[in-house]
């Protein structure tokens, strides 16, 4: 069946959301850090990460970028000292992504500004119940 | 209030969400039509507009590209002959993005496609209640 109208937009709505708070974090962190946001996002990745390293693969499906624009990123990240590279001993072929101590240094610094524009862009403009409604929702799209 | 990690989970997933179903869709129009989801959201909001017209900037920001994004597949429809650029005769600086027919032609011929993609990737997998309340939600984040 046809989609309707009503339909259309939420998908075209959904989209626009998540441009648009993407937007206003990358604001904060330019205004705040000089950092983009696509930046702020490896960089937190890999300090998750064991070792503060991933898989150069693994890194640009957790941040979703194709793998040619994470090499592109990596590499301005690596010119500015905050990632290096290192070969996968256990795969000739792979190739890991490190986050250096000053790359460490620079997404806790910008940490605060990130969670507090997710407050701010996105948590505190919904009610209490819409986390876990939206939650519901996500996982029935199967996103994990 | 530093969001809990459920909630930065759910703008996690919402991002995710997003580039999911978009990404489901581009494999669905290019398999069937040979064509990018950025593509045929241009002609789509061209198809839409009246006169098939669209002033560069309006385009830009309903279609959510930067206005160099857009001035690059711009020229890649105009090659393809699928769009042509008019100048505006009420503001000398302005720039009309045109639908020509053969533009029309393959807008019309693929939204099927793109309607089936929206229909099975997106509305498919949620409950008939989830499209209103998503819809409500995404009015609270200010999203028009």
């Amino acid at each position: 069946m046809r989609p309707t109208s009503e339909e259309l937009a939420v998908w075209r709505l959904l989209h626009r959301a998540q441009v648009q708070i993407a937007g206003r974090l990358e604001d904060d962190l330019m205004k705040a850090h000089d950092l983009p946001l696509a930046s702020y996002e490896v960089l937190l990745r890999l300090s998750e990460a064991p070792g503060l390293r991933l898989r150069m693969n693994d890194l640009a499906h957790r941040v979703l970028l194709s793998r040619s624009g994470l090499t592109r990123l990596v590499d301005r990240l690596q010119r500015e000292g905050l990632v290096s590279r290192e070969a996968c001993e256990s795969d000739a072929r792979g190739l890991y992504a490190v986050l250096t101590a000053q790359g460490k240094a620079r997404v806790e610094e910008a940490t605060p500004v990130y969670l507090r524009g997710i407050r701010r862009h996105f948590l505190d403009l919904l009610d209490p119940d819409d986390v876990g409604r939206c939650r519901e929702m996500l996982a029935k799209l199967g996103v994990v």
